[in-house]
């Protein structure tokens, strides 16, 4: 019998989730809330999922509108064995009383503290930290792509001490966040909170962050530079991230040289939506002066933490011990493999 | 026995078309050429195409890379009905008389000027023209969008004057024009070319437009005004369209409100590679004050042209008389429908 | 003795009013004010203008920044015989009672409804209408922008009948107004208000306007149809341009293609601040088919209104009868001769 | 007796020299030269300039266009001390043979290699090493952003190590650069040059240097990190920089939390052009953690250089001894102080 997952809000991270899950052999969507009876509502329908108002109020806009809903959050809440939170930042905190009162597991993304749920999440660094666990955070999409790359140096090399610059996206390519359209903004508080939250999985990691933010709506793009353990070469960093889950090479001399053909890359891919679900780091872009290694990667904000939530509701609900082999279920099931 | 079709050119709209023929039942492609092995060439492999140089002597650069062709050009030629070339704008014509001398039909796209062919094409407009012709050029995406619109216009109620301005947009998302990061740019020669181009598949029509590039990449978005030759209610004017194929119209009221969100619903849609065949017009934005009728509509440059080569091949193959029974079929074939 | 007036609120428009009024040999600005101690409201010292707090409220906010300032608005409407109001749109209307109660002045701007005022104005359109009176409405930037070419238009040949598609610019360059980055967004409620807009100064004009709205931030480019009641060159139309008041003709051939470089000419006109405070028309881009005309006209948002809250004291205040030589004495004191 | 100065290229960076050096007493510019008649040619007459043809063929361009010349290049050159060079990045070193043949002394911009004069400047760094030169290289507007916040700390405080990550405008506001639309761009080859450039001016610097092209045009931001030889607090930092020259701080808490809102800043200045000539560093954003200092600079790409050029003339041609006597005369004529 399938693990019966509800999804709190249909969004950017909502949609792709459940989309996701719903491809898992062992995981199915029961259903999922929206506030508003909006174009992404009428997609869950479309998508075949049943919808829930949000809240009892939100109900009779739904039915103004002609869109059918299966009941309100607390039906779905009957219903379910997980929930994912994936309301906005800040959003999901409020929610938890309801999912712990309803006596359903509850996963939060990376826009709520780690203090909420006290176990922070990536499928690569700390699967088993989630086992069994009422209520997990993934981190981050920026957190999660730092823990993507430097994970398998920790491990293949050591890692002294870490740097990143974080040249964020100003906006989603459907939203309107009030990025300005034609400005650089530095995160002035310092140090970002990048590098705190990549230590909720990497804990006693060294690292220091500064994030600037710019206008453009497709990726992140992270300069990253790693003291490390031991002197290594460039060839043997590759190597360490091609048998890494979820990051993928990228080359400049192939013609992948900015963000806009990294996603391109991804329509090719025939992948959904032509999200890239993994970390793409540039092949020439891997320099090691001594034992410092500089590299350049581009997170797809979209998407990246999307086949770790699955994973994590694996690891909560205890479905499989393994975390290599969980992920690999997960991107099968998804294609990206 | 399917036609075999060869694409010259594995770029933008050459991808995308050799994906839509491929779909097709009574057609599939035979090969697609590239000019250098960039990693656009190895996703046309990773689809299973067969991949030839462009040039004779782009093939040692193949080879150099360690990509398999299966000849150039020429031997693609010596194996097709029909060649549809996807080379940049103005690139084409160059072409011609290799196809020509090859004995292989060949179709063009709208960067190429109408005298090539001395045959324009647009599905809905006159599929007829095309029947059996050697050589015919596909318009350009602006002139499509505006075909799809007022197509359908005219046949309803009768067109007195159209005025369009065109916004278009800059450059593609994965591509470098020249666009200005931060200008708007008119187009300074009036009238623009969209207004003959227009003529060539609606003869007689009283057009003009005017253009600006503004610094955006997922879609230009037209204002039209149409002086028509009877009044008409928005919801007649909604009516002729909705029936019409490959326009789709979206709602303010629903959450679509720019062009991104109109690129999320294609991406919500499970549209391949998050492509908009269709036109989309604002349903909000339609508004007929006596019997001058403006709208807004969006098109999506990448892609709406492509269905109408699969058609174009099929008027000139004599593969299907009636054009709404060939856009059926593209449109079912390729999930437009 | 020169009229004494005082600017409520110094951002965009605020400090370039404060700065032209201040260059004027008949009018001098008493203070301004400002709600918060932002590095504008330094600015306005360091200019050597007096600083009001708009409130009671933030005047303790300004101590404790360490900036002195004079009083509140209270104080200032004390001592001002006429008050420019430049707060946001639609907050203008909410001081009005004020300035009235105070027995002051009050000139508003386009953000603010053509009923607050009852009187809207532009300096070549209809200057007399302000003569003496207590309150008045500049027009918008765009609306300004359209009166300025078109009112020479309607006076040497005659006007039947107007459409114009408006692309905005997004957000100002300082500002974050929630424009989307990489999106175009039309303006779906149709006939958008620049229409009935214009016609506030030129009353009876038959003008339909549409509005798209662009990621960028220097200028609003117009696309501007006319169909005149006379057959005309494109000559005669440049030269009724040209002895216009704030038209400027700017060349594509000599390098000015887009807005960047309109604003780039500003600059090396010497302007202050770069501003363009004429309206730019494309030379090449004016085209006469029978008796319709076809332009281009980029407006700088931030500062075209300027000059006309200048001429628009004058009338108010009863200085200058004739409106030809309130403009030329406003623009020769800013260096727009 | 004023030294004469001629400019070849009166774009971007040589209408801005050409200002500067005409405000300063003992400097005068004779003439510029222009390749077409373009607008800025006509600027360059309005602003009472002397024009040259760059090369004898241009000559009959402009005499088409009624624009008047005084002669060519080879004319200038036989009337003036020193060139400054401010043609296109490697185009300059084309032109350094007819400079030296006419016994003229050159300065060049940091578009050109060090190589091509020996010397590279930066007037606080190493003002002396241009003393009497015949030939000088004023560096890049990156590295002299760089190296007026650095010098100061390793005299202050003594330099470690520095990384800094660079997130470089895509295109200058009237320029089209073909930077893309909406992604982000690494620099592939790494280490970046400007690290290296850097130290021709700071000899002996352990730098190391990312960077990233972002799709803005206003200005670049690097993220800097700084291992300093001793502890200091945030508090000394800033003093440091206080103390510097053309070094400016700003505030976040004031208002200015991104480029756009530094530009803004600058256009209240009075700046002509609206240019930040000084470097933007962000209060809030200076972080120490031990000895490690964190900060963010915004750096005017157009116009930082425009004083080094003529502190540089100012050391070739021996006119002033001391540097900072120098820095300050150049600052004092073009209202930096």
């Amino acid at each position: 019998m399938k693990v019966k997952v509800g999804i709190n809000g249909y969004g950017t991270i909502g949609k792709r989730v459940a989309w996701a899950v719903n491809r898992q052999e062992d995981l199915e969507i029961v259903g999922v809330t929206k506030t508003r009876p909006s174009y992404e509502a009428s997609s869950a329908l479309r998508e075949g999922l049943q919808l829930y108002a949000a809240h009892q109020e939100d109900a009779e806009n739904f039915q103004n509108a002609g869109i059918t809903t299966n009941g309100t959050l607390d039906d779905l809440l009957g219903r379910v064995d997980l929930m994912v939170d994936c309301t906005p930042g800040g959003v999901g905190e409020r929610y938890k009383p309801l999912y712990d009162k309803a006596g359903v597991k509850s996963i939060f993304q990376g826009g709520e503290g780690h203090e909420l749920t006290g176990i922070s999440f990536n499928a690569l660094a700390n699967y088993h930290e989630a086992w069994g666990a009422p209520s997990v955070r993934v981190v981050s999409c920026n957190t999660t792509g730092l823990v993507r790359t430097l994970f398998p140096l920790q491990q293949s090399f050591g890692i002294q001490k870490v740097f990143a610059s974080l040249v964020r996206r100003g906006a989603d390519p459907a939203d309107k966040k009030g990025a300005a359209l034609n400005a650089l903004e530095p995160s002035l508080k310092l140090p970002t909170h990048h590098g705190p939250d990549v230590r909720t999985v990497m804990q006693g990691l060294d690292i220091q962050t500064m994030a600037v933010m710019a206008p453009t709506t497709l990726m992140h793009l992270h300069c990253v530079v790693v003291e490390l353990k031991e002197k290594v070469s460039e060839k043997e960093v590759l190597e360490a991230w091609s048998s890494a889950p979820r990051v993928r090479i990228v080359s400049g001399k192939e013609g992948i040289k900015n963000t806009g053909q990294v996603m391109e890359l991804a329509k090719d891919l025939g992948r959904p939506r032509g999200d890239l679900m993994d970390i793409a780091v540039w092949k020439e872009g891997v320099r090691v002066v001594d034992s410092t290694l500089y590299y350049y990667q581009a997170i797809h904000q979209e998407s990246d933490v999307v086949p770790e939530n699955v994973d994590c509701i694996r690891s909560m609900m205890k479905l499989e011990k393994d975390n290599l082999a969980s992920i690999e279920r997960t991107d099968l099931a998804i294609g990206l493999r």
